[in-house]
């Protein structure tokens, strides 16, 4: 039971410290892992980088520089979006073993999967974790649950690795799933389309507009689901003119 | 269930780099441990071994400093060490997740249990696994299975605090999900929608019907979404009139 690695995209998003980035090229390749995506890395390349990289400096210098978080994961099926507690909206979150077998199925199915780290500082902002189809909560001391973003990747990818030998694949679609870019497309288009329905009042969309990117991140369209439904919209749209 | 969390105590041997130990001291408190044993470290106190630590600088504080490792784990009734393949002699070794599910039984009866960490360049000597009960490997790529020493306290603390606190997968549902016969009846109004947009031939179905019939029971919607959607499907057919 194998797939490709490349098919696991670790996305690392604002890094301030080089000497992280380059943590964890050495975290990813200690657990197979080589596909590293940095999207506007504050220090790139650096020497930090290299000197933490250990033997991983092959992953740093493969590794992607994208200017959008949207750009890094658009070729992605499945998306998965670190995180802390306490958010303004619950999202469906799973821990790094769940996460893991998951992504191993996901993997097998030969679709990408996108694993986004946010910044050391303050994480990813809740626009960002709504790309996600789930959050991934590392269990930790309440009290002090601040992992280093080299921690976090070592940890989410040694559950990847451990886990690799032992989960089975199921798959039930008929149609491969639509990937991120697609899926933020038909989201867009039907936040869109409420708006000319007059059901969203585009100067205070108040939780609705978060509520519906987590019902269409939760459904994962498949492409002839993803096509009827912008057919359908279309052809609302037609109509409102 | 609950044990004291000093019955655990993390060992480093002869560690080089002050930095590591900074990290391994985060690394510790972020999986809810404390007890730090230090056994002839290179360079200790150290300001980069406090810049790394964090908020974990209690940790570093109360770390105890030994001259030899049989004194740092002395009274520890049951022991681990740390270990990469190979060893002249085999013994009983077993994977973090194995390892987390004994220590926890063992500090429940309220016995110490010593973890032990090599070198950052050559790990631990035989002689000194041999005063392990268990060696304890990490899973690793067999091509580059070099973790960095905090990184693998990570993984093992982190094991430890999993099994701990065995969370499920938190709810993410604010809202009940709909029942049957309201997610029948949206599904009816979802269809008869599509039919005076056209996009349905009545006469001649075919098989979108199931499929919108699949897409709608994998998305479960919640009575939020469901209430959304109604009033989504009843603002266009308004429209259409």
């Amino acid at each position: 039971m194998t797939f490709k690695s490349n098919l696991i995209n670790i996305v690392l998003v604002e890094t301030s410290h080089p000497g992280n980035i380059g943590s964890v090229a050495r975290a990813m390749k200690t657990m197979g892992l080589s596909k590293l995506s940095l999207v506007n890395p504050k220090d790139f390349p650096s020497g930090d980088a290299n000197a933490l990289s250990g033997n991983a400096r092959d992953v740093l210098d493969s590794a992607i520089i994208y200017s959008s978080l949207q750009e890094a994961i658009k070729q992605s099926t499945f998306v998965y979006a670190t995180s802390a507690r306490n958010r303004s909206i619950n999202w469906p979150t799973v821990n790094p073993q769940t996460a893991a077998d998951k992504i191993i199925d996901q993997a097998l199915g030969n679709k990408e999967v996108s694993i986004i780290f946010g910044r050391e500082d303050r994480g990813l902002t809740n626009e960002e974790l709504q790309l996600a189809n789930y959050h991934l909560e590392i269990p930790a001391n309440p009290d002090y649950p601040v992992l280093n973003i080299a921690m976090s990747v070592q940890i989410v990818t040694y559950e990847l690795f451990k886990q690799r030998n032992t989960s089975e694949d199921r798959e039930w679609r008929d149609y491969p799933e639509i990937n991120s870019e697609d899926l933020q497309r038909l989201i867009d288009h039907f936040v869109k389309t409420s708006i000319e329905l007059d059901l969203i009042d585009p100067k205070n969309p108040s939780q609705i507009i978060s509520r519906i990117k987590r019902m269409f991140s939760r459904l994962m369209p498949d492409s002839m689901e993803g096509n009827y439904l912008r057919g359908f919209l279309t052809a609302i749209n037609k109509r409102l003119k």
